[in-house]
């Protein structure tokens, strides 16, 4: 199994998480996604334990010469769709970061290229493996808070000192397609609902020099049988917390209330009679999902349909933001 | 001091509270504010404490005979304006149940009498009289968290089974006003901001034979200078919970946020490095700042001009969810 890996600005840890122990798999290359981009150090880490890893600086050359099993995508947000849309094209399963195209068009685009490749596909909507979503969304699956009513989710980052490509809406997509589409992501996974509207708001005021990085935002949601849903999203947590993000969610059921927070699940719901922890599972990684179904050995928590539907999400969510108006999907 | 009160379905336990030890202020009447509202369990309980308090069935009639000092009126939460507007007429000071008016005709009515009254007004928006509320209020007045910028409000409360005047609108006047009002309450008092608009969703979807009552609601308020907040409300906390409510607020401010959860509050700024607890102060109650106030020895927190505001921004929410669209002010 040969993997090529296409910028080095994303999640692409998924990747070697996913791969280690892995001997049927290796790396194959890698190459700068969008202009300007910097790989070095990826290749340097990869290098060690790949050592026929070939580093190339131009991507579509790199898929033509190594011809992979699997591309994965992570460059500058706003060339993930053109990106994408070369891997699909050549046939290759594609491992692509979330938002997995930052306009509307992008995004169509990019679907008809995927209906005709006949490849998998997978966003790296990666935290739906962190134990305590992985156990909360269980627990939700399995009846114990009844249906789905209301949600509200949380991200919560550090800025820090961000690259040029955060400061400028062509290449980032916007704060809410880069940090809410997780958000977005759980609210879609959790409830199992179709959205119905978004009205959303979002500000670059006090930004600390960020450029167009919008600092504070918020989304409403209305989905299927009047559902809702608020996402909240901010890079406002001290630089002195401990973790870099803060990330919740709140699902409130006709039966109990599921909630993660500060890295642990609970649900509170009438045959509990309060709040208990959730054990937390482990072992399953978004990548390694991934392989194996490329393999035919099993299934990514993460389908296509879900990397373009989330996406769609986000991109509505942020067009009602920038124009101050409801959204209809 | 003479104190009647006009009802007995909202808050009245704040001036039982707020008069303890007080022996120069005395309750001297009770009578119902709505058409079957029954008032004789509250009756018999204040004819302990005040064996000359009289029983009346007829506001009005109470207000000419009795002449009181200050008038408490927490009726059936549609009629508020109208009985509230009674007091003021007569020139009598008002403690009345929050929203002061569930219309925006009946707010504007209650607004110009009030303006010719030369009375003072509270509304019972004691939940910022609460310690943990109380202090995170504080710390952020004190400029602990910077500039507020973005905030999350929840009420959660147990449904259980209510009285008739909860399930028509006419009566009750709908959940984001009656549970909402203090959410709504708090991101105004806790920002200083005022509202630039409000989109907001509810249903009655799931609620156990309630009729109109909504059991779930979220409201999108976009504040002065980008500030923004939701306001997450249900009726779906578990029976089986030890608390009513599961009240939390989480504001975001430039240096740090504050958070009020599970009867606590919370501060996280670069200079506590770590989620430090709040001291929780003690000994006001809204009744006793209110009785202050009369008497020229003090200030209640919740001012006249709050109380219609509030109103104003429940009403506009409300209208949001009724008619899906965006509300300014």
């Amino acid at each position: 199994m040969k993997i090529c890996i296409i910028g080095s600005t994303g999640h692409y840890n998924y990747v070697l998480e996913g791969l280690k122990g892995d001997h049927a798999a290796r790396i194959a290359g890698v190459t700068p996604g969008s202009k300007g981009e910097r790989v070095d150090s990826l290749y340097s880490i990869i290098k060690k334990d790949y050592p026929g890893a070939r580093l190339y600086d131009d991507y579509c050359r790199m898929l033509d010469e190594l011809n992979p099993d699997i591309a994965v995508v992570c460059c500058f947000f706003g060339d993930h769709a053109k990106v994408a849309s070369e891997v699909l094209k050549r046939g290759i399963h594609l491992f692509v970061e979330k938002p997995v195209a930052t306009t509307m068009e992008d995004l169509h685009m990019l679907k008809e290229m995927y209906d005709k490749s006949g490849v998998l596909l997978a966003a790296m909507l990666g935290l739906r493996y962190a134990p305590w979503f992985l156990a909360a969304w269980k627990t939700v699956k399995e009846g114990k808070i009844g249906q789905v009513r209301l949600m509200n989710a949380q991200k919560s980052y550090k800025l820090g000192n961000r690259g040029e490509h955060y400061k400028k809406r062509e290449t980032y997509g916007g704060t809410i397609p880069w940090v809410g589409s997780h958000a977005i992501d759980w609210i879609y996974w959790f409830s199992g609902k179709k959205f119905v509207s978004v009205y959303s708001s979002h500000t670059n005021h006090f930004n600390s020099e960020h450029g167009d990085l919008e600092v504070t935002a918020l989304c409403h949601f209305a989905m299927e049988d009047e559902v809702f849903a608020s996402v909240s999203i901010d890079y406002m947590r001290p630089a002195a917390a401990r973790e870099h993000g803060d990330d919740r969610i709140r699902v409130v059921g006709t039966k109990g209330i599921v909630e993660v927070r500060s890295s642990e699940a609970y649900l509170f719901s009438e045959d509990t009679g309060e709040n208990i922890s959730l054990s937390l599972p482990g072992g399953q990684s978004i990548f390694g999902d991934f392989l194996k179904e490329v393999r035919k050995e099993g299934k990514c928590l993460v389908s296509a349909e879900d990397s373009f539907y989330v996406t769609e999400a986000c991109i509505k969510a942020r067009m009602s933001a920038d124009e101050n108006r409801i959204v209809y999907f």
